[in-house]
């Protein structure tokens, strides 16, 4: 039960994110890492496509994003592990506007040579059926 | 290395949802599943919610819906597993309307006295930042 390293290795995600610091970010993402990101494509694979996205992501701020954890919870058993949250992020966007939301996260991780990278990553708004908008202004 | 077991619970999953049998289709869902689900709100908890969710989503079709499997990547070891896939909705809304999605989903899963149950699902579309508007018209 590696529960304590999965919570130690998102926390220190989270603080690289706050620092904008895109290799830090990414340090703990796998070589193959399968990404379902909360802005398209459908999905997105492999390291060097989620370094871009960070960059991307971050760009996209003229303070921020601040990531904020929210309750994590944390099942594994072995080498293998899920974790899933709902968390929030802050700042203000390269237009201007303030951003508050609210989304939810789940990433999946595998130790291989003693170390936890995260494999998997779901990152996810839900979409109103009737405006057929993505809800940003949601709370847990 | 239940990857097989796994597999053949999605699959019969599919089923059940095909068949529009609602306690077949969560039939492997946990008491006490967390669930992050395409439509608001940000989370659910528990087999009643999903109950319920799967009746409402059930009679927003006329005809449907049909549920396809896209390719399965299962991540498993000792008794956690977690597994994704972009899958395919498709059917006739009680509105009139042809529905044909594909949406990403990551459900997790733990093996308690011997039976495999899904405590962590994760459904959702992308949305877009341009016209905030949720993707349901996007393919692999």
């Amino acid at each position: 039960m590696d529960d304590w390293k999965i919570r130690e290795l998102i926390a220190a995600r989270s603080m690289a994110i706050n620092a904008h610091d895109v290799e830090a970010a990414i340090a703990d993402i796998d070589q193959d890492v399968a990404i379902y990101e909360l802005v398209p494509p459908l999905a997105m694979e492999g390291i060097a496509a989620s370094r871009q996205r960070t960059v991307d992501w971050f760009a996209t701020y003229s303070d921020g994003p601040y990531w904020q954890d929210g309750e994590i919870t944390v099942i594994s058993d072995g080498d293998v592990a899920f974790s899933h949250a709902i968390n929030r992020v802050t700042g203000t966007s390269s237009s201007g506007d303030q951003v508050d939301m609210w989304f939810r996260t789940t990433p999946g991780w595998r130790r291989r040579d003693g170390r936890w990278r995260i494999v998997h990553d779901h990152n996810s708004v839900p979409f109103d059926p009737a405006s057929g908008k993505g809800r940003l202004d949601l709370e847990p």
